[in-house]
């Protein structure tokens, strides 16, 4: 999976908004381009320690997820105040028309998948650790190619497709969510690949915004 | 697929909304039990022709939906107002593992499901129009039930499931955002599941709350 | 300030969520009407222990809340998960035109309530624990009723409306949200009012379901 | 009141997110800085025309509203997508002991406000086109000062506040329900301030943004 941080509003607005309250942006040591030291610490004060989440609210954080599996995606949309748009598979199955296939018959007539259509298939599918789900995958790719190169329309033919299946979305979330969701989805108990992801979201962090959200890092 | 209704706020409290703005309670004709017919024409009136849409955010429904294919949940769940809570495929697909084979090889070293094989996936897979697609996932089907039977975890095997895989949850909504989901499901432009799915879900709403609906469906 | 709870959602209906991501409805000891023992149980364990708070956004609480003044209201709407409707100070504030005034001048020439003007102002004011502010706040009203007698429109006047001045409101919120609200606003810091308004609240809920919220209540 | 753009997320991230449904980022015109003619247009067309508004939602401004009042934030408050942090009255009332009074009695044993007064009282509260209201909002102030003056909490003074009261706060929005906001708001039936609001948020958009919300302004 690919991660990338597409924008993001500057720290210096969550300082802006902890000292809305008690109107004193006087002590401000922050510029248009810069957070100062003061107003990082403030930050971390009102919004970590003393719990005054909705200063985080105005950290908006909006990032291109490219590879994930759909598996995974159901997961992702779990996080409701994050917003998403993804590929959507009733218009963009098509790209396998024009694939060759993954998979041929063996001399023992084991369907099984060629070194080449492996590595075509990575392009489509998140392989796990266990070869025996990836080579299960491979074959639904396969036919769902198929399928797809038979004109059977993209609505019908996606209900074959394997989980495993990449997609790509934009995702918008907030400060305050995004700890909550690095906090459940870091840990130990999440599915491998939506830690991965959160562990991905969080590099992809500016290296100035970190400070919040590693606390929360399983 | 079946939709129930478990719960819903009476019609009567969209009413009392009305009333609230104005401090004109004493002008209803309701009781606790049933929304008068004065009340009726109210919320009509207010929430529909005026648009004041915010009354019928008192209208809460909660659905148990069982047997829609997780294609289906992906777009359901892009609807972020509506709170969903559905079966985990991480913790339930050992149901799996006591089937026996739902497909066999024939004559011809085909592989084919049975009509017995059919009959059984018809209960773990939303089935389409085509036969062409209901045989992938079938097959698929079979794999993911090899995978788990040969003691694979649920968080690797999940991977090789097919996208008609049937799911189950818990779905609630307000009476604004029901509005604008059937609106946009219940169009020819959407997928033929989940347009299925607007139409039971408004068959299941009470009697005496589906003329707010009615002029949403397409 | 009077709280009523106008509907909720049955308990029970927590315990079905949870049991939807295991598939074990077939364990539930609810009926209809009753939450069981062992249901209750599991709601806590989920909700609270393990936190998983998803399951409590399908308990619903409607409340009517009357007589709080305009100052808590400010922050009360902050809530924003919460949905309310509140009386329109836009349409209602024409009542005041009926009112005899609530203070005259004294033989100090000092403008002074009399004892039938602050019970009459008791019905429109939230009164403080000091006698200089209310005296301040029925100046305020009765100089408020002065304008809309003499046939400035609301939308004019309401801005000489003080912040002690009551108003109603229909208050929509979910189990997971009021735990948070009762943990912020029956705290110690918070403003003397809307922490009456907490317990207030919390006196309100069935008695079935207390005991999900009591660990908040400071 | 002054409204400000703090900050603002860029506008080819919207076509950035049109783009992702169909996976057709190649035939984007846009770069980093600069938002290109064909995904301007597009925009617009997936945004407005076919009404797919999610995509709006990826744009995200956030504004600094000073000097509105707190009749005119109760409103501002009811949209509760948009995320506020309001100046504190129960934090920021003090500034009021410094001031001199805002009134003085008359020849005639009449309590009115002074030129120097008036213009003092101009930076706490907003006036309206009736000098009746202004009259009484001054009394109020004044007499506000006179509480926090001799030391009663703001807790307690705060309930004497006339809701012409200035307030500031940070607010943000995202593209789509900023669009319902400004329909609603910009409305002839809207009252007088948050219609002035909902113009001064128009003029502080970006330009290049602008034409995706002028047609929903009344």
């Amino acid at each position: 999976m690919t991660v990338s941080l597409l924008h993001n509003s500057p720290l210096w607005l969550a300082a802006h908004t902890c000292r809305m309250s008690h109107d004193n942006h006087h002590l401000s040591d922050s510029t248009y381009d810069n957070c100062g030291l003061k107003d990082t610490a403030l930050i971390e004060r009102v919004g970590n320690k003393l719990k005054h989440k909705s200063i985080l609210e105005q950290l908006v954080y909006i990032f291109d997820i490219d590879g994930i599996s759909r598996a995974c995606l159901q997961e992702l949309a779990r996080h409701r105040t994050a917003r998403l748009t993804a590929r959507s598979s009733r218009y963009t199955l098509n790209e396998l028309r024009f694939e060759s296939p993954f998979t041929e018959y063996t001399d023992l007539d084991y369907q099984e998948y060629t070194t080449d259509g492996y590595n075509r298939a990575c392009s489509y599918l998140v392989m796990t650790t266990d070869d025996r789900v990836n080579r299960m995958s491979i074959l639904a790719l396969d036919n769902l190619r198929d399928l797809i190169s038979s004109g059977i329309s993209n609505d019908l033919a996606k209900y074959a497709l394997p989980e495993a299946f990449r997609t790509r979305l934009q995702w918008q979330i907030d400060g305050r969510n995004l700890q909550n969701f690095l906090e459940l989805r870091s840990s130990p108990d999440a599915l491998w690949e939506i830690r991965q992801l959160a562990h991905a979201i969080y590099d992809a962090l500016p290296n100035d915004h970190k400070y919040l959200y590693t606390p929360y890092l399983k």
